[in-house]
């Protein structure tokens, strides 16, 4: 590839609220970056992070990369301190990966404000980490943070960091935004003269931004028109404040607009699902507006152009969604359509070719539920329950027959409140009736359900909730409005999400809850 | 001003999904805007849209604007139809608005196949209805639909359209990126062709455009770099598929980046409240991650860098976050700084400046309070509560005490899910015991609540519940996680929001709906 795309979901898009990832998450994340087909996997800071140390570590035996290669990232050497001697530097090489990337200060103000050094020695730091890098068989990258501030304030030390980096042996020089203020006219003209002034080619740095003007996607398509090949994104544009450059946006528009390209044949593709599967690792609602891959990208509100829409789509999109992984929408109620059910269904190892009446009946099912504010986008399992339902010698049968359940919240006098939950249930012919008590409504009532289950299904013990999300549908009615559960399950063999939805958020709860048992057993 | 800053938040922003103005929230959205500064507010669609109708109609009485006026949108005459006769047209001058734009195609092929008619009755079409508006005294603008993509395909054509809608007087057209594929770069080059091929200046010329390659800010900025003086935006860029420009972004960018003033004096400091009011209005979660008003936009996560930081935060800042009423956190827990305590209780009329200790115990008791998961930001009346709690003399008495409550849902035998609270309270020394039924857990304790405050606070009956939002705070554990309730309540003068945390989410919501009903009863 003549393009590096350098991703850093891991590394610079940890920096975004809420974002926590595990190792294992890690790991996750590389593999779907790997199969869009970035070239570089920025993957943390070993040595300055634990989590990060551990990843590398186990990436070693446990990551195979097709397309990428993992970079560690890290700082110069301290000031005063032998490269050699650098506690950071050494971690960075034990990290074992073929690249390292150093973040150095370019910004003069930044060198002797915050690093509270001198301009010479921070052009030392970066020789002597850079050398020592190259030397020990690493390919270096340098980022210049705050690049562009430190351009503008003082052009002639910023460049003089360029040169002291490439002299060194950098494969590329980063131009960072790092407080994110540029605009792209702004970028196109600081590429053109930094290249004049530190005497080096546009192709040969990096660049590198947040989207503090809401430009990052805009202002790194500048730099690649300005002649830079090296691109750091990314996904979904995570990272610290208004984030980084999204590098779904990004790799979208150099393919499709400007014809470059910058990802292997056969991965841009795969952006929307990956773009999903990134955020639901994040735990972050996906974007359902984002360009190009959010669920929304391609949707079209119904109205005087709907059926010119049908006959001519490509005047209405300015892509065929299809190319970035994604579906046109023209209206809500047509998302249950027979093709995406028939697909849903594939992918859920269900064929329903040959049950052409199951589809009918699955997809007119779904429409009316969607019109009653469920939505199965996020809910596979509870999705794979009804599909099963309607397809002959298919169905799973429910573990139990519910009677009648009561819940009950009190605050008492004492200011303590309780939960307790009562079920009565028929399962295999006998009645149960089970009470327990949980720190909420639908605690409660899932440890009620768990003690009359207990004895027919011990495996229910190895089943957890791991998440609840609650969303109130139709808010301008206040507390009448509908109500829509989502429950995560795990066992120690993956996981699954089921829905729920009724006016009544403890009924709501009640219907996720049986999916999610119903289906655990059955798996 | 030299540039038009128009708004069309109320017309192509209530495009995107889930967006559904009533009238009064149309009103309340164009007095923000108003309040903002922009230039021209589209208020919708005479004759197409009932509401829109309504909006207008009630425009005239109840709405004064101080920076802004009102433009009605619509389409040109109908082909074959004359303009005098198109009761489309007609509606657009019933709306009786200074200024009226209409769209009108100017890519050939959606001249042929969507309006099914020729290019040269398109023109004509142009023209009679810009003359029509003119001679019954309005300001004319012509949005060109598909402005881009048609001047791509067949550049005399779309040129002609332009040309077409000055010579029948257009004060301005819009060049509209409809489908939102454009880069920067396109829109620099395409402006300058137009501009040579119309014959006309570049500052006669408007930019409008969707954020499909999530440019369009920067597309918006690229046009008035060229030359353009007028451009759409929407407020949070709101709108079909992946939006529009966002209305704060691109103004901001032109103040602070490029020194362009845009707005009156005073009105960019409100970008940030602005934008939090309409996205409360338009009833979606505010974007924390919105390029300059989000309330993440100047955050910074703690690390190496914190103190240096506070030294010289604008080396971190790209602009001074009070520039957009926007405020710089370092720390999470550092949001309840002494500082916004007090900006915020002056804003809400209570002055903290002579009361150190109230201060302090305010900011405390908030910090103690995020750190367990509560959040005021959306909850100014109970955050008021909290202050007047610790304000010498401005406490405010609960209107009972409360001795208990128990609240039970019970799905019984028949599939009939029933819910029921009992409150047991002292109001005024009397002991009251009420029982009401709902047809959720929450509703049942607002309706028991009320029924044993009638006799006492017969206030009570004109307080709504128009708003109850649950969010579960760490999600990963489940149903043991914590819930935040915020509940909206309105009368007839107003609205006001409260906040509630529990691990139970009756006790989180009680907590937000005593709050609401003492704030009420004290206003």
């Amino acid at each position: 590839m003549d393009y590096q795309v350098f991703d850093t979901t891991l590394r610079d898009g940890g920096q975004r609220e809420g974002i926590s990832y595990t190792v294992a998450d890690k790991l996750a994340v590389a593999r779907l970056l790997d199969e869009f087909g970035v070239g570089f996997i920025e993957g943390g800071w070993p040595g300055a992070m634990p989590k990060d140390t551990e990843f590398f570590e186990r990436a070693k035996t446990e990551l195979e990369l097709r397309n990428a290669v993992l970079v560690a990232f890290g700082a110069t050497r301290k000031a005063g301190v032998d490269v050699t001697e650098d506690k950071q530097v050494k971690a960075l090489l034990d990290a074992e990966t073929p690249v390292v990337c150093v973040v150095a200060k370019s910004d003069i103000r930044h060198v002797e404000r915050a690093l509270r050094t001198t301009g010479d020695e921070n052009l030392n730091m970066v020789r002597d980490t850079v050398r020592h890098l190259v030397a020990n068989g690493r390919r270096a990258f340098v980022d210049c943070e705050h690049f562009f501030d430190g351009f503008r304030y003082d052009p002639s030390y910023t460049a003089s960091v360029v040169k002291a980096a490439f002299e060194a042996g950098a494969e590329r020089v980063v131009m960072c935004d790092t407080n994110g203020g540029m605009l792209p006219s702004m970028i196109t003209a600081a590429v053109n003269q930094v290249a004049e002034l530190a005497g080096v080619s546009a192709d040969q740095l990096g660049i590198h931004c947040q989207n503090d003007t809401a430009c990052a996607v805009a202002n790194t398509v500048a730099a690649v028109e300005a002649g830079v090949k090296h691109f750091q994104c990314t996904a979904n544009g995570y990272g610290e404040r208004p984030g980084n450059a999204d590098l779904f946006a990004v790799v979208s528009n150099l393919q499709l607009k400007l014809g470059l390209k910058v990802l292997p044949d056969g991965c841009l593709e795969k952006a929307t699902r990956v773009s999903t599967a990134l955020a639901e690792i994040a735990n972050i609602a996906p974007d359902t507006h984002q360009a190009y891959v959010g669920a929304a990208a391609f949707a079209h509100k119904a109205g005087l152009h709907a059926s010119a829409i049908k006959v001519d789509p490509l005047l209405y999109n300015h892509v065929d969604p299809s190319v970035v992984g994604n579906d046109m929408r023209i209206l809500v109620t047509e998302m249950a359509g027979r093709a995406s059910i028939e697909l849903k269904s594939a992918e859920l190892g269900l064929d329903l070719a040959g049950h052409p009446e199951t589809t009918t009946a699955v997809t007119n099912k779904v429409k009316e539920l969607e019109a009653g504010g469920w939505s199965f986008e996020a809910a596979d399992a509870s999705f794979e329950l009804l599909v099963r339902s309607e397809l002959p010698g298919a169905g799973i049968p429910s573990p139990f027959t519910l009677e009648s359940y009561r819940v009950l919240v009190e605050h008492r006098e004492d200011g303590k409140v309780i939960s307790e939950a009562t079920v009565k249930l028929r399962v295999e012919g006998e009645r149960i009736i089970a009470t327990a008590e949980g720190n909420g409504p639908v605690n409660a009532l899932d440890e009620a359900l768990r003690v009359a289950l207990s004895n027919h299904y011990p495996q229910l013990k190895t089943f957890e909730l791991t998440d609840f999300k609650v969303r109130i549908l139709e808010g301008s009615h206040g507390t009448n409005a509908i109500t829509r559960v989502l429950l995560e399950t795990s066992d120690n063999r993956g996981e699954w999400t089921t829905v729920g939805v009724h006016e009544n958020i403890v009924d709501a709860s009640w219907t996720a809850l049986v999916d999610a048992l119903t289906f655990g057993l059955a798996r």
